[in-house]
């Protein structure tokens, strides 16, 4: 009665949901329609994050949609597809310990490995956070690389269309369809730009973006490739 | 009398300039009123390829461009600004030779180290061709890495605009102003993406779009920065 679609409805789970990027993403899968378990590590956090994502999307949409809030693990429990999208430092903990949940379901990293003091410089020298999730989780959960480049504060803006490009890498060819979809219901473009190895890419691009934004005060920077 | 331009008049020597990239901006370079020296290991094939230029650029402008053809020493000599344009085999080499042609200069790097059996993999682990360079230069000679992500063919095509950005990085400031400068001259827009470390993406995203045009079968490929 209170509105929480029952886990078997549950289309995809973001980890880290409280955060700009997270948020932003529940925000647009909530007024696609989807249901959408908003993780924290608190799950009050989460259900507050939630409440605001049914309130923005109830403005558009007239209806409140199926958002609410969970504690990570319970929220990467109920979801076939699990978007994890958490700072740099919580990467490798959080990815232990969501691997018990995850088995077997498709894993969306988005995290941009960042060092923001002093200038937003990549930590990882070689490979990837994405690829690190990979080595946590093992073979069993595909994982993917998706949503780096997209900016929080435009997924969060219903009003205005996602005109970026979502750039998707990975190993596994139905995992990275299952994701290929996941963009396009925000609107965007999806471009499969490779396997995971590409990953290390993107995270590297999205960090020369934030350093773009830092000097021309522009925070809604994203890539499109053009000639497709 | 043969309409080859003076030494004191060459804006840019495109060393490489007979590869499909360099003759590509060759043409624009050309086309937009500038003296080009195109560069070869043959001056020969350096001063064919500047005849092939002058005719591209004459059927659009009327008149033939002054773009000459030299040997890779000789037009780096000419030039302030020296362009490289070699395939990833020939990048140490090619600068080494060119090192006591350069010195002050500004050097342009649009070098993506690619190894094209089996996958378009990058070869460098670490760093990019442009740090490499600048190594082999030492601080004297500014690198600046450009042009990387901007499609040959439609370079070589008058006709189309150029509509993706060209992305620069470098250390030095005034080097990376000069490179703006000419980017513009090509008729695209110039995004300044930070010192010379970013190299590594831009090579690695270079690779990234060969990977995805080698998939779908475009390959006029390119890169727009959206949010600007």
């Amino acid at each position: 009665m209170d509105g929480r679609p029952s886990g078997g409805d549950v289309a995809i789970a973001v980890i880290g949901g409280t955060g700009h990027q997270g948020f932003g993403l529940a925000v647009r899968w909530g007024a696609a329609g989807l249901a959408v378990a908003i993780g924290s590590r608190s799950p009050q956090r989460a259900e507050a994050a939630a409440a605001r994502a049914r309130e923005i999307v109830g403005r558009v949409r007239g209806t409140p949609p199926p958002v609410v809030g969970y504690d990570n693990i319970e929220a990467a429990r109920l979801a076939p597809v699990v978007v994890v999208t958490v700072p740099a430092g919580a990467h490798a903990a959080t990815l232990e310990a969501l691997a018990p949940a995850v088995g077997g379901k498709v894993l969306v990293d988005c995290t941009v490995p960042l060092d923001r003091n002093p200038a937003y410089a990549v930590q990882l020298p070689e490979g990837s956070a994405a690829q690190a999730a990979q080595r946590i989780l093992g073979p069993g959960t595909p994982v993917v690389g998706a949503f780096h480049t997209v900016p929080a504060s435009l997924l969060q803006d219903l009003a205005r269309p996602v005109d970026c490009d979502v750039l998707v890498c990975g190993d596994d060819r139905e995992a990275k369809a299952r994701v290929v979809e996941l963009a396009r219901a925000i609107g965007a473009r999806a471009v499969d730009v490779g396997t995971l190895r590409q990953a290390h890419t993107l995270e590297r691009l999205t960090a020369l973006l934030i350093g773009v934004g830092r000097r021309t005060g522009r925070h809604e920077l994203g890539v499109r490739i053009t000639g497709l």
